[in-house]
């Protein structure tokens, strides 16, 4: 957790945002949402209290920004994950198993961006599913009933895997991931 | 949460025991686990703290002891719901169908039978995927490798729904559970 701290002032104001999210992230993986803590996240920034009230006036607005965040960068893992899918079937599978890899490497930010408290499950609600709809379309041949009901049940077979994982119901295996989401019928339409 | 609190020293031990469970579902579902206390619990079944703290040393126990008494409850929950199907693959859904139910029901007990903290979770694992496995089982005609990704496929997404609709992600609406659940491939195997 411990690096160089740039004198105050050093910040633009993006800048500082930007990087009061990163430490945010860095400080929710480490110890929790509930541990956390706005002016642990000022002196590990090297600006003041003041300074980060200024963006984020209460631990509440930092974690929904945190779980904003969270959103964009599962997106963007899901995305990289699927760009070297050979068919759209291949690709729909492997923005399933991105869902789960990512809930696994991040389990505070995951478990923070589904939380009722944070704020930001309810805000970005449906963004998570989008990715998945957009391969569900491909795959229900312009029936937009069948792709609403695949991206819903693969969201749902997704998320459901990654929290009985999160939760020790089931082992947080790799090759359990790939078993349950690549075979059979479930991502195939 | 009121009742008629009988005299202390009416209980016989198993039957202090149940009745403190049974208050203890109740406080759950009123207040959420964060809130429970072992002394209003005493209170409200009419007994010493002391007589709780006999069979409950600390609200650890207590939240242990409900969890497994959730998963039973779930079981019998889901038992019921197939009583009536009229084929394997219409008790299968039906099974599917009473687990987001029972979540929605009773929220915070769901949530707290899947915390890492209850240990209920844990010592349980495995437990509610029993029946989801027994019903596979019919639909993967011999095949064992197919039975256990069918079970833990519809475990994942039943447990996924039930999420997604307490926190708040998807609309916890009847007609959803049943399109999901019932409609195309994922409960036929």
């Amino acid at each position: 957790m411990s690096r160089s701290n740039p004198k105050p002032g050093a910040y633009h104001h993006g800048d500082l945002r930007a990087a009061l999210i990163a430490a945010g992230l860095r400080a929710l993986e480490a110890v929790g949402s509930a541990d956390l803590s706005l002016r642990q996240i000022a002196r590990d920034t090297g600006v003041s209290a003041t300074a980060v009230y200024h963006h984020f006036p209460d631990k509440r607005a930092l974690l929904g920004a945190l779980a904003a965040s969270g959103f964009d960068r599962l997106g963007e893992h899901q995305l990289q994950a699927a760009a070297g899918a050979a068919s759209q079937a291949e690709g729909f599978a492997a923005i399933g198993r991105a869902y789960v890899r990512f809930a696994l490497a991040h389990p505070h930010l995951f478990r923070l961006m589904f939380s009722q408290g944070s704020g930001g499950g309810v805000q970005r609600q449906g963004k998570a599913a989008e990715l998945l709809q957009a391969n569900a379309a491909a795959l229900a041949s312009g029936n937009t009933a069948a792709e609403e009901r695949i991206a819903l049940q693969a969201w749902a077979v997704v998320h459901g895997l990654a929290m009985l994982m999160l939760d020790g119901q089931l082992p947080a295996d790799d090759a359990l991931i790939d078993a349950l989401i690549d075979s059979g019928s479930l991502f195939q339409g």
